[in-house]
């Protein structure tokens, strides 16, 4: 069975684009802010834009089934206060809520947290609650720079984020650490502030301690862990240097998944990370829609790297493909077996 | 003949500390600013800092002459005003090329800028020039990201820029883009700010045209280039996307150094960029300071990975550690001529 841990729904129906354009119209005007009942798109609609999309990628590329969380670039935190935050995530949850219940077998769900630059990231609890109790999501993202890009926020081994890693820990979901888009014009959104928050995050971990007190919780890196693995030889050196364990160690609780759009790079990742702590991902529908000209084929079809790279055997290669991620997503692995899989 | 592009006085002697400690106390309060006069060094004490410490280790990996810039992250941009910033600079890039005046054969100059945030960029322009007419630097270190970590600058394609290209085009000096010291928590300055202004660096090229305008402008990105080797697959699928040339173009003016401190990231390297536009450099003393325990020698000896590496024939490895460099510093290529090397 193939899991693709990493899937948006970038395709939603364009009323849900124009219902966001209207709240993010009624900023500081709230009697013109849209009601969420005012959006409206009918299940056959969330079925094409499924079918034709999604679904149709994975039947072609070969892969079971999608771990789908809200649109990464939409979820805009930055935007509006926390309230917009709030009924925002709200909405994005219920959608991909609703294709997951549509889909069962081909998807399950990931949520967004109504996020907020400067708030007490306590006021995301009842959503992400909501998210897991109600609707089901297996996996959160977690946004380390709700800003989008301005960085201002404490780094993910503070404190002040301990109350999500306590619900997380106990409603037994991993967390995705995922930036949205950036509004700083120094950073692509994709092609920097994605990459760069993997990055970062990841060498906040080494510089913590976040794993002592929190020894079940697990968050997953995505985009192949941004600069990680390629300077594994740095972060090992450094955490040496700051007197920390060798990186290795961090990878219990830390996951990369495969969203490296090349061959030398997924060789990398599997040559460098032990195969335990790969998931595999291809964030499609996502960032990269093209074909690669070289080869023919999707920059994004990552199962063509994993399916030729010679550092996996054939048994490391079924647990990137599944069994690391039914045990990183403990839920997840719960849905399927209810499923008889 | 081996030449490491990239190396910082990371050593000097503790004065030079100590006086920037004065300077920066005395930040508002100019009538305590120490005087430049104020600080003392010996040829015998500077030689000391370096035989002990850049060239010791030089003999003991083999390579020749290194480009020796002030230490990236004393450069501190975002302490105090362009004044403060200017006497700085001055006082690093003395000493820098007092030391290629003491060692003529083992170091070359390159020099800081006295940039400031928020400030015109032409305010470098005179310290630019002595640095090369009046020093001999061969190279200049342009931080893309003067305050430190909050990335309010616009991004190296923006026109405001412009007055440094054109110096740099008429001196006939590259820049290598560096960022200094992380003033901000969420980013460790070597392992994430660093690593995140190369990724950024890298994309804000791909997004812009700057090479239309500077036909013959250079820019080195260091550290490996950040992730954009890792992520080529993504880079070359976002271009496509936006509409831009294959980022493998933008490597007749683009240098990634080989800053990356473990073989499989070398491997890596030298896999996807084609070696014309791969310089050798480790940047020690610098960021990784320690012994690898799986391999019994220092994480910075990159020497020892492109020398391994089976990606490079013996005359690309040739070009890797010497006439690629040579190509892109014409300035350290003329240095060399003259000394009938």
């Amino acid at each position: 069975m193939i899991i693709d841990c990493h899937g948006h729904y970038t395709t939603a129906p364009q009323q849900l684009a124009d219902w966001r354009d209207r709240q993010v119209a009624a900023i500081g005007d709230p009697t013109n802010a849209p009601d969420p009942t005012e959006l409206v798109i009918s299940d056959d609609e969330l079925r094409e834009s499924i079918e034709t999309n999604q679904l149709r990628v994975m039947d072609e590329r070969g892969s079971d089934l999608t771990v789908f969380s809200p649109r990464a670039s939409f979820m805009a935190h930055h935007v509006g206060d926390v309230d917009v935050s709030s009924t925002w995530a709200r909405i994005c949850n219920d959608l991909c809520h609703r294709v997951a219940t549509l889909f069962p077998r081909r998807f399950a769900m990931g949520a967004m947290l109504p996020q907020s630059p400067g708030v007490d990231p306590t006021t995301v609890l009842p959503e992400l609650r909501r998210a897991v109790e109600e609707l089901g999501a297996v996996v959160v993202n977690l946004n380390p720079d709700p800003s989008g890009g301005h960085w201002d926020s404490p780094p993910l081994t503070d404190r002040s984020w301990y109350p999500v890693y306590e619900t997380l820990v106990e409603l037994e979901v991993p967390a995705m650490v995922h930036v949205s888009t950036s509004c700083n014009p120094a950073f692509h959104t994709t092609g920097a502030h994605y990459l760069n928050a993997d990055t970062t995050a990841f060498m906040q971990l080494v510089q913590g301690d976040l794993f002592a007190d929190f020894p079940t919780l697990r968050l997953v890196i995505p985009h192949g862990g941004g600069a990680a693995p390629y300077h594994w030889g740095r972060f090992r050196g450094l955490a040496d240097m700051l007197g920390k364990p060798d990186p290795e160690e961090l990878l219990r609780n830390v996951f990369f998944d495969t969203c490296v759009y090349h061959q030398p790079g997924i060789d990398l990742l599997t040559d460098v990370i032990p195969s335990e702590s790969v998931l595999f991902a291809s964030e499609m529908i996502g960032a990269v829609r093209g074909i690669d000209p070289r080869t023919g084929h999707h920059f994004d079809d990552t199962k063509r790297y994993v399916d030729a790279t010679p550092n996996l055997t054939d048994a490391e290669r079924e647990a990137v493909y599944e069994s690391n991620v039914r045990r990183v997503y403990p839920r997840l692995d719960a849905l399927l077996a209810s499923q008889g899989r």
